[in-house]
């Protein structure tokens, strides 16, 4: 994600235990050493890029000289360090030798590179490199961690006198997430499994030193994408340290009053960034709550406890007199990207969902005032939402001055739970019949509607869904799920050029969640 | 000076003795800390640039964003590794920060880069840099070695979220020659003063692990380059062991029938180039016999002068039936740069010269048979050129089938002493007078000029060719004296683009050497 949202007076508040208690927490890094499995030929398609075969296995280039190349493919998406050999030929060579190197996680990446750059986000994100080699031959050990599965590499010069061969390519991969403590699946629906199967890559990709968004770009442990990887996690890596350490890190460095903020920096040191968001900072609440009903982790539960009650108490000064979340016009709450999104109704929901886990905490703990206290306000802006947000003549929820529809609107508040589960039935149906306003945009916003519909019994429609959403990034020849996938839009991008959105990113995983949980029995 | 001739079926033929000599005397280099002496702006001036002098001194820059950059001037010409830290401004920083950095040992390579070069010779040369900088603040040292006097850093990219500071900028510049060890300067003459001070320089800069011809461009040991150097050398920083090493490196590693080769590469290895030239094998003579009267170091001298001997016996194979060297279409002789210029003739006077020399050399050492062998052959070969290539009604010797006059031809058969001196004397006074055919187009072609001037007793004439020729290039700004230098054309180059010449180039550090043998007393 990215996004351009800072808070006023920024200032980080640091728990110096909670950071020792995290940072023990650290995983060891699984290496795993992959060659490349092959050369492609990168075809232009039209605006995009194919990758066409080659030849299969890749064992040394012949001889290249100025303007020569080739593109190496690893045969799956990957995140790691690349080493390769560059072996003279010819002459003693009387000059350095220089490369371009650009690594793509799809083709189009490999094909066009910064120069071709127009977007919006960072240029820096683009994954091309220009290195000299002084001295050869030479073992040219890339000191930069890249996510990819193609590497273009163009030999830009090196003498009349010589040439260069390229050999011993390798990549050092890397990830948290270890395979082995995956359950192996039960169901045979081959779709299924191919769901699984990448959403499991996606997973452990992003699966580092925490869990990243996307190993691309922007690398960030984002509140908003953990609760979902925390999720998947539970029910394929089973990696549960790795989802306490990120709690303790987002406890341990909040913003100004104790604020989760939308996402952390690891590196040089780790630190919260100034963007804070409204939905996000309540996703501590269901983090904590997930990560306990999933490993019972009554100790963590207590500790950070307090931190999740801060978010919800931050959270409902936000009311209006009517008991409704205010809207404002800056990027204040995230639900998904998609252009004129109106935030207030899906804030407005997942503030009563988040109320309901932090009530189910509390009963937990055995807080009972605390439960009561957060049941209550739940209530309350249940009926708030029904009497301001809820248009009966349109049988939709309403969001914002200009009452506007969007299906996130009606998704939130089925998980909500304003209704009971046979209006929130009817409303998931009316919702996809009549699809109505503005519609759902990332995977991000998809799991929220499969979610709404496998947790109110639409089974057979949440899978029909899913086959066909993520489905279609597999026929679009996905290694790893996308953070943006539009299927009338496949160059669609919220930074102005899709050569840096993310195509392995977490929040996107989550198939591998509901085949596990709903299906694989 | 990058030449593409290369000898058949090459193979390196090694004396691990002399290699072990000459690696024992590997000089210690000094380092000392450079910080900018200011920024500059880089203003077009028709096809060139100047640098416009900004501000004194440099401790940070501005925060700099997308596309913003400065040029830094570290106030004179530096060979060494570059650092500076890198501090982000504003917002966490939620990208990498991407820079350009473009080295210019003239303000026209900083100006311009990469893209805009055309040249033949290896674009790899260009000390252009795109370097990402994942984590930020961070101290960047930059691993490669530079050339250069400014430093043109742009930022390409940080992010909308924060903006990148500069600072700490410093050169750990590196060079063999000690300062301190050069006798100071009697004369008063302010263009002589400011002649050997940027010899100085030159000679400094090029002093590195051996005498390479130019640090930017190709680095190399060249023996034509050398035997200019240590002549500088002994009346400057008088580093008689570097001298010393490199005759045993060209000794102990030599081509097919023990060849010196044109050239010598450090690494990975120390190995001889595949480049063979007439001249410059036979300089081998010259250097050794130079070496010796410097340092009176007779040890060195009986152990290298059968490897001076073999390249007189290889060269003497290449005579014709009328004892004349035989002409060949292929860059089989150095001499100078220049289109179209025949080499014939200026080998046979090479030869000459080194043939006495080899005389010289073998009397020194009591071997007077061998003495007697090489002054005959001088003879026989002097009587062949001026039956052959002396052309009596022009006055000048003339070269090739084509019968071309030349001045290189001129001032080698004045070197080589075919002539009295008021033979001599004439013969450079008819080719200053007359202009004839090719003219000179190096500093090194210029050098052989003002020596013959300087030993026929021309003093005044070659001082006032001196101090216009390479006082011109000090009137264009010049730091460190240029491999290249014609004065009516500042853009020429025999590589295709100036960007690839090299502005500090060893053989045009002669100045110093004229200045102080000759007229410093």
């Amino acid at each position: 994600m990215a996004i351009t949202n800072k808070i006023e007076n920024f200032r980080m508040e640091v728990n110096p235990a909670f950071l020792a208690k995290a940072e023990a927490l650290a995983p060891a890094l699984i290496e795993t050493e992959i060659r490349p499995a092959g050369t492609v030929e990168l075809v232009p398609q039209g605006e995009d890029f194919a990758a066409r075969p080659l030849e299969r296995g890749f064992v040394r280039s012949r001889p290249l000289g100025r303007g020569d190349g080739l593109c190496l493919d690893f045969g799956d998406h990957w995140v790691g360090y690349v080493s390769f050999t560059l072996t003279p030929v010819g002459s003693p060579p009387d000059a350095p030798a220089l490369l371009r190197l650009r690594f793509g996680e799809i083709p189009y990446e490999a094909a066009a590179g910064l120069s071709d750059y127009q977007g919006e986000v960072s240029r820096s994100w683009i994954q091309e490199e220009l290195i000299h080699v002084d001295v050869l031959p030479a073992q040219v050990r890339l000191p930069r961690r890249y996510a990819f599965r193609y590497l273009a590499i163009t030999v830009l010069d090196t003498s009349p006198k010589y040439q260069v061969v390229v050999e011993d390519v390798s990549c050092r991969a890397v990830s948290s997430g270890d395979r082995s403590a995956v359950p192996p699946l039960k169901t045979g629906d081959p779709e299924l499994v191919r769901l699984d199967r990448v959403s499991l890559k996606t997973m452990e990709d992003c699966m580092q030193l925490v869990f990243e968004d996307g190993p691309k770009r922007d690398r960030r442990l984002w509140i908003g994408d953990l609760r979902l990887q925390a999720l998947t996690n539970y029910v394929t890596f089973r990696n549960n340290g790795l989802v306490k350490r990120c709690l303790y890190l987002f406890a341990a460095l909040t913003q100004n009053e104790g604020r989760v903020g939308a996402c952390l920096f690891m590196e040089p040191r780790p630190q919260v960034d100034d963007t804070a968001l409204f939905d996000f900072s309540l996703f501590f609440v269901s983090c904590l709550h997930d990560y306990y009903e999933a490993s019972g982790d009554r100790e963590t539960l207590a500790e950070l406890f307090p931190t999740a009650c801060r978010q919800l108490e931050l959270a409902l000064r936000e009311l209006d007199g009517r008991g409704v979340v205010t809207d404002r016009d800056t990027w204040w709450c995230f639900l998904d990207w998609g252009d004129g999104l109106n935030k207030q109704a899906g804030a407005q929901a997942v503030l009563i969902y988040t109320l309901k886990q932090g009530a189910a905490m509390a009963e937990r703990l055995g807080d009972g005032e605390r439960a009561a206290l957060w049941n209550e306000r739940a209530g309350a802006l249940s009926r708030a939402a029904l009497e301001h947000l809820w248009d009966g003549e349109l049988g939709f929820f309403v969001s914002g001055a200009g009452r506007q529809v969007s299906w996130a609107s009606q998704v939130w508040f089925a998980l909500a739970g304003v209704f009971g589960r046979e209006e929130n039935v009817r409303l998931l149906e009316r919702l996809i019949g009549q699809k109505p306003g503005i519609p759902l945009a990332t995977p991000y916003a998809y799991h929220h509607l499969i979610a709404a519909l496998m947790e109110n019994g639409l089974t057979e429609r949440a899978v029909s869904i899913m086959k066909d959403y993520w489905g279609g990034m597999l026929r679009e020849g996905a290694d790893t799920f996308w953070e943006l996938y539009d299927p009338s839009d496949r160059f669609a991008s919220p930074y102005g050029s899709r050569a840096v959105n993310s195509f392995c990113h977490a929040w996107s995983s989550t198939p591998a969640y509901f085949i596990r949980k709903y299906l694989d029995r």
